[in-house]
């Protein structure tokens, strides 16, 4: 029975790195999707708040540690393959984007664009050290 | 203003592939993350029903095709980088998983390890014809 084994996130099969969506663990809102590499998944079972692999700065990535904007763990769950990890989470501040919507999915599809839906609960230019 | 003009997905992050969740569309519940190329988004599109791209079989996938387990689209969002995709669905069967559960997440943590969470809506072996 080799997939009733499968019980830890098979980091493997992403070279290492597997999206971990986030949930509002309340509204049930999809929040964002970002990575998790072995360590990120150890620390973010130590602190009992997301912590992803961030592509982009190549590092961890203890999500809020710049807006305040934490997540706290309510729940995990693993998909069937092992290789996607869902985090329900406690959103602080009730924004998870770092363009200040509640979400990241502020695009809505209209049929023949994008178009943005949801407003904005923080300026960004607010939040965030410019460089 | 280059990231409000990115208003189409950007397959090129994902080296032609990005994430694309299904969620339930009347009661929020994730059920799946796939994948999709160019040619699985056009086909998304142009069906209404999710059409991803199936990293083991290296072909099209038109979730169902097999289970008759169809998703109908309901809603499409992007995120804030363009790099994933957000279908909303109507999930017929009421079954994602091609282990016959709901949801593909049908494995909780419990603190120290995940354990099954749900019931099983199908048998696969009635379903899936076996090699």
């Amino acid at each position: 029975m080799p997939k009733e084994t499968r019980t830890v996130p098979d980091f493997a099969q992403g070279n290492g790195l597997l999206p971990a969506i986030a949930q509002d663990a309340e509204s049930g809102q999809l929040l964002m999707l970002g990575y998790m590499n072995q360590e990120a998944w150890d620390q973010t079972l130590a602190t009992g708040q997301a912590v992803y692999y961030s592509r982009s700065r190549k590092r961890l990535w203890h999500k809020g540690e710049e807006s305040g904007n934490f997540q706290i763990v309510k729940a995990i769950y693993l998909d069937c393959d092992a290789d996607t990890i869902l985090l329900k989470v406690e959103q602080i501040g009730g924004a998870a984007c770092h363009e200040g919507y509640p979400s990241c999915f502020f695009r809505k599809w209209n049929g023949s664009e994008f178009v943005l839906e949801g407003e904005r609960v923080f300026d960004p230019s607010q939040v965030y050290d410019k460089p």
